[in-house]
């Protein structure tokens, strides 16, 4: 039996992650594959526990407590879900992964990106998604997206500074893994966005027939 | 200033390491130096809450997991407590430290002793404590010492092979860190104990003050 594929959905507060994921999700149920989706940090009931410290506004934590935090909470999701899922043959949709430590701890909180390979290695060896999907959308407009829908919480209260460094950060991340992670233009029209990544996707599919 | 001295308490369930916390704090101040009191897992308000999810007989996890909350918790513990408090010149006592994590996680668990040395230089640099004292028991003493004081928490439930592993591990370290470890032993009569450990603190003060 062929293992499943991991795809991780990337991108800042407001791009379009949870729309597409469910989006994403039916695809792939209509071509025929079996999807399990799950989130960062989270995806476990312990993982859930640490995502509740993680976004407590009232917690304060140093920088690196918060990146080994995250961490655990992948180790967790890592030997819970996403593994044991992919072995069986089903795939992995997950609401962010290990590009977003890079976005958030390393561009936003400033925590060397020497130290977050080390704690990848750690955690994951050379286990990578098989596809991620990065949505670019400009601060501004991610801002005014999500402004309205729910309380911030500690990570969505900081400023605009914070998330242009953020998305600098994930812009990086992209030319660094060319083959790996795809960009995807979310400033435009829902509709179009979806196509985009309908275009994508059936690409994918294609080269796994063939 | 002279910065503090950091001292850690470490060996198993039912060694004497609170008791000898307690006689320790009223001996330094009884020659004139002000102590910080602590713990790990704990220490701090974000420690004290990943301790709980670690004691939790409810919670499973995966053993590497385990290693990074611990180092999670003592990230925050030496930047909130440990490192402000040396830097005031008070001393620092802690029931327990890093090699704890090598005992339990490493011995007890069989993390690679190399993923936990990586952990280490992660999140302390080289820093370490200016004395350790292991409180050195027999599992069965140990055991019979804390039966009955209080329910068993996830450690506590382990069975006596986990605790033999726990305790060789912690005798190994007494071996690769003689200058710093003082081996205490602690299965004789309390007062004989306390007597050594006086022994020894006679010493050290004395050697700071030549
Ligand atoms: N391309 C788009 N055009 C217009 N609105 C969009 C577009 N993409 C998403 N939205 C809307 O923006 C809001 C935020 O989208 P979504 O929740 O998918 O973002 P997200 O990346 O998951 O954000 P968060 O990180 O806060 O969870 C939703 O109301 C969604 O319907
Ligand atoms: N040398 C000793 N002789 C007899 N009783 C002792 C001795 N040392 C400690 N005790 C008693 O054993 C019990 C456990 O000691 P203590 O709580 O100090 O151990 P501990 O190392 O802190 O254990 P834990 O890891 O479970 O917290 C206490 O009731 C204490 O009074
Ligand atoms: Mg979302
Ligand atoms: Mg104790």
């Amino acid at each position: 039996m062929q293992p499943g594929k991991f795809i991780t959905l990337e991108g800042i507060d407001g791009a379009g992650k949870s729309t597409h994921l469910v989006w994403l999700e039916n695809y792939l149920m209509s071509k025929g594959i079996t999807t399990v989706t799950t989130r960062e940090p989270g995806g476990t009931p312990l993982g859930e526990q640490l995502r509740a410290l993680l976004l407590d506004q009232r917690q304060t934590m140093h920088a690196e407590t918060e990146v080994l935090l995250m961490f655990a909470a992948r180790r967790e999701h890592l030997d819970k879900v996403i593994l044991p899922t992919l072995d069986k043959g089903e795939w992995v949709i997950s609401d962010r992964f290990t590009d977003a430590s890079f976005a958030y701890q390393g561009g936003g909180r400033g925590v060397a990106l020497r130290k977050l390979e080390e704690l990848e290695r750690w955690v994951q060896g050379s286990f990578q998604p098989d596809l991620t999907l990065y949505f670019d959308v400009s601060v501004e407009l991610g801002k005014q997206r999500v402004q309205s829908i729910k309380a911030a919480d500690r990570f969505e209260q900081e400023q605009s500074a914070f998330f242009q460094r953020v998305r600098k950060a994930y812009l990086q991340r992209v030319r660094q893994f060319p083959e790996r992670i795809r960009l995807i233009d979310a400033g435009r029209p829902l509709a179009e966005v979806t196509a985009s990544l309908e275009a994508i996707m059936s690409e994918i599919l294609s080269e796994r027939t063939q």
